[in-house]
């Protein structure tokens, strides 16, 4: 059992924080690794208790088990590796597409659109649409224009994200992989790529981690949405 | 002389895109370094002759003066090393504050403050705060809260992203800077901090990429924006 | 069997050293990575029956069992994957406080916590209080100011050194982990994020490497102790 | 002019932290690089009107006359790169040893030592006493061992911090230089070296950071020294 | 003076290679950084007389004074820093094309296309068409598909030389370049961009080095080439 | 089932580009890494009806037995890990020399030549010649010098390609591997070396890609080819 | 079978050197990752056959049983992962001490003092003697002046290779290992320390590289040793 | 002045080490870079007083016309940047052989030179002979088989090392040097081609470190020699 001080729930190995939407617009995750399965359970039962809405990111098929035994309603997203129970308190009328370099991205990319989806954003996915053969990617203006946010995904050199910016003036947000093999260096190739790109104005985060872009997809999203009478910012209820 | 190929203007060393405020949002900017300031003076007139506004960054007194010469109402921002002529087509009405973790970071702040102002945005100014005297930022948590988009400029450590990005509920865009010495490896220290921050939802942009910053914030600030006529997203216009 | 000459043992491939304890204020602890459960044992037996106290690291359960067939006395602490056998010859009223970011680092902290209680530190833990939820560390401002020594324990960004550092007086002893990903690259992110610190006083130890940490706030709570007639520094006796 | 905000002076370009020495247990002091001798001369102003004491580290001999135009009584410690104004508000019976492993060290030893001094410390010295000619350190055991702290600085390939660890039973702070040249990569080398000291209980501090080794040993003196009436910990008040 | 032993001309200093033509293809360059001008007069001087042809790269200005004066016939292309006398022994059919990204990467071009002009080959210049603005890229795929050899010189994120593989069927050779600040890290960026290009049959060379990817334009122009009585494959002589 | 649009078929996954061999010269191959067999199976399936050529390249024995039983024809190359359906459509009159320094690089060496020999050129191998021994390599200069093209596999230091690229005057393409221990860094060393020879004309690709070899090999030998009809250039039809 | 090519045996994927003791003054030596144990059998029976000795180190147990089948007198040094067969040729009365700093150091010194067996030269041994306690080392002092070559095996920070340096006057062979974790970063830790030591005269060999320090031995040895009447300096031969 | 204490003279700054040739067998040399003129002067001063023979590397011009004022005897070595006063106490009849890649490696090969010379081995040079010339360097083979040791000294793609190496059977000693630009980072590329060599034997030292090799290969020369009186080896008194 847990033991809740103000806003944060005591497990003994984790503070659970409560009122994370309400400070920074969006519940607490909980990263799975380092945790074991029955501790990602505990602490998704707090969350979803408290904020109608748990997710799980990097989960196994092993821990999506330990979670349904504690929350029936559990559900698992295979490619994107991310376990949730619940929905979005609110859905935000933004459009975020989510583009992937390789076949090989479409994880990353995943727990991307998995998480922007289940923060109540609207999302497209355009898969595997490296460089290396361009026509792909421009035979695809219209999606790439229609977009409020962009997401690109791609390991090895990483350009998408370079050559999709300048195609654009919406945010760009670049997710390098670390697919890959070589000079590429787990990652760290693509992640220097996206942090020269000559383009201005693309976000960068860190390795594999779709699911902090579709977080700061999310922060984007709220920026010039009406205020609610509890202070924060927020978007329309669903249904 | 110059001479005009479609929405590009040759200048033999340069071909200046005449049209990216159309397609990115923004007018092409010219970065400084590696160019004579005879060739930085003839693209500004260009680009200000094509878009009304005309901004080049890391540019030196003397690079001013030749541009002076070429464009007389050019103007000279001294801290943010910023030289200017014209005015932003429209402004937008989002608040972005720009947070310096020590005296030495002001100048990428004052970068990334002075292009956020030249793209139209609302800047506020929030200097020295960085962590080690944690009460100094806590005593501006107003101003935090305040902000549509925060921008927040650290050397060292680079710690101030994720507690400022802890606080508060809108984008983050976290810019390390050079400064500092040993194992903050001209930046490399502070870019990893922040690119690995707990917090999710922080942009990382390039080491003293103090533009970049402010190009993001402009990308963002303009989702949401009703569309106009002309097929761009953009805001009020001006007085 | 073993041989002395002089102050060590010579175990054929290893020289335990009997008099550490008289010379660096505390006895040999045995790094258990690349030994043989055997050899671990081995050692642990002459260090306990010299020092009254062995105590070893990283050590695995199947290394535990192999002490323990030796030693039976010995115990295990698991979360800290540390092995001791005996008690402290005296302990020392300092408080230390180990603090960590999250749920991951809790193996490290354990290793530092479990370790300056075995060398007679009295210790408290505060688990979970990392920076991207700094009020969780607030509500904990007591604790912070009542310890002597503070051991921080923290992956990916490693940021919460320097806040705590700039809370408080006090030593802190900061102590990256390899938890993280991409760019957190093994630990020496948080590494150079402590090391470039801009509060001065925080002293950084290698990655993961918690019990160099208990080691270090051991050698600074003997600092003042009153000297003991055998020329060491000591603290008071046990019960 | 400034004008204060609680314990904070706002400068414009910096916030003075002027109750530093209440809350962390010393005075703030300057890092002058990436200010101009004018900013500096007047944050020293500032410090030395409400702690009694400024100091300000890596100054230029023309900050230093900036300085003194304002504070007369400032002095310059040449070899340190030290300005200093005051005096230490109270001095701690602790005997800091700073020792360093070749001549080209010693203006970090002396800024190490410098600062101890100004904290209120007591420092002895013992320089060029490098692991090439062990001999020459043996010869000073005796120092060594009277020492309650020793801030060991040292270059190249950084061996001395483990050495003298090996020897002492007191905290052994290690400051890696930037002295060295090749594979010694700008202090890099003796930095992972003294990180990965297989002798527990060294304290690192990043590299060519005399003053934070200065401020780790006052923090350490501190411990276990009587707590003063206003909440802090403080050592005698001088003659 | 200097004595010949067989196909080397000896200088003290330096060992002149005279055959070199026969066997690399190609006469022997001078590479002036750490030769005096006077130094490099010498052995342009040598390599006049036996090759009828002799080139040194990065050479100053002072530097071509000093061969100007030893050779009158010699002359200085200033962008590209190369001082040249003499005429290629014959001229090669294939058409080089030199694509730069941006106005920085002017030099390192320039030293690609007149070397490659030095070795007999036909060069295009195509210059500022890095991706952030794709159109300008795309507007001049008729040069692309023209070229037998394309060579990408681009600093920053080097994502030009992915797009322009991409497009083409041509070898690609790509030359990163130092240009660029932060995590460019000196070139280094782009040079792992391009080794990890997803396209397949793009060259690398080193970072900055126009020179070497002229000389491989320059042997890969040569693979086809009927072969020469003399045994060395060579293209026609000049009219 | 895949449904086409324009020269892309889309698999939902990967999006298939059958018009590749007509921009680019040669086919798409297949990257098995992160490719389930299945996947691979089906891409090569359309790859092989479109192109008659069907190649993928790191293929395990699995991979190679889920494209079996789509394409019965399908053959594995074992030592290459090559797994290919289908004849080039033409072969080209180059000769291309693949070296390899040590039996640990065969592999690599193995992906080069099964490849180029997939596209159509002619190989010879010459394996085991490292300049540890280099009158092995002296005493095949006749090999060496029959080649049109070579490619240069070497792991640890990597001077092989220097070497060769010293006595001949074609084109060298030079692959780092990944074979080795210690400061040979996963290939990094071999690459900096390949990337640093100061032999002029040395191609250098990505770690371990024999594959991007034997791309780049085959651009090289169509450089001069006469051009068809189609408008690409190609060689003479097999049989 | 393999056929004969003057001095080199091909084996299809190997070229056995069998003059090698000839030209470089021992035979060569099998290093086995990569190697199949069928290979490593092969080549080992070939150097036999020819050299009177075979040598193949980081051998598995498999490995060797591959090899005893072939080569019946085959023994395994379990603790150095050396296989041999057969004797060296002559002995050189020169006495290597091999020092390792910690037990899991072991089998790298192991691999050192059993290849400088079989290379012929005395060999004494020093284990567990790392500078955490100096006073083991100290005692060993006529050990290491007896010497006639050092070897040093140290991972972690590597210091006892400068430590042993500044005691004697003879060649101190300094090897890094990968032993330790965090920032000794898989031996660069070590193998920067030992690179940079101050003390001159200390010669470094790849990380673990035990085999290449008995072969640096033992050309060190051969030094001074009267000529052979073939041309090779040698020593005494065996009894 | 400088007073003595035992074996070691304190100027304050240095603690000259006196009997260092009696300990390591060569005299202490100094190391300018980080000492002023004058203090080399006042050390070079005891050393020779004590020694008869001070030697100081990495001299300017501007030091060496200190010591001169103070030693009349000291001559310069300008190519080496060595300054030297007295003689060798005795020499000794080996032959080092000094070799090196470039012109531009010359004072690196020369500091090697000419420390050699001073510590009494005899020396011959062989510059100018890097591997893009093979035959340069197979021309001079009757050079490298006539040496007793050989230094090898090689920037850029440092393969020079193992290609002599592989030639020879005795000890080689690589010397990177930081010439060379790009990917060869400032001595790194050479530093780890060196390391990773195939060939055995061979011995590195740090990027530029001349004298190093030189002091290597002193000690290496002294192996074998007689034992004298005074307990070191030695060789011949000169004439």
């Amino acid at each position: 059992m847990h033991h809740m001080s103000g806003p944060v729930a005591h497990l003994g190995y984790a503070r659970v924080d409560t009122q994370r939407s309400h400070r920074q617009g969006m519940p607490e995750c909980v990263f799975c690794p380092g945790k074991t399965p029955t501790q990602v359970a505990e602490i998704m039962a707090v969350l979803f208790e408290r904020e109608g809405l748990a997710v799980a990111t990097r989960a196994s098929r092993r821990t999506y088990q330990a979670v349904k035994q504690r929350l029936p309603q559990a559900r698992y997203y295979t490619k994107a590796r991310v376990v949730a129970a619940g929905q979005p308190k609110s859905t935000i009328d933004t459009l975020v597409l989510v583009a992937s370099a390789g076949t090989v991205d479409i994880p990353v990319a995943e727990e991307a659109a998995v998480t922007a989806e289940l923060l109540g954003l609207k999302v497209e996915r355009l898969y595997d649409v490296g460089v290396a053969g361009l026509h792909r990617l421009l035979a695809e203006e219209e999606s790439l224009h229609r977009a409020d946010v962009i997401v690109v995904v791609a390991g090895m050199e990483g350009a998408l994200a370079s050559v999709v910016g300048g195609l654009v003036d919406c945010p760009v947000i670049a997710v390098p992989t670390s697919n890959g093999y070589g000079a590429s260096m787990k990652g760290l190739s693509a992640l220097l790529t996206m942090l020269t790109s000559c383009v201005p104005g693309v976000a960068v985060v860190n390795i594999d981690n779709g699911f902090g872009a579709a977080a700061l997809a999310h922060r984007i999203a709220r920026v010039g949405q009406p205020l609610h009478s509890d202070g924060g910012r927020d978007g329309r209820h669903p249904g």
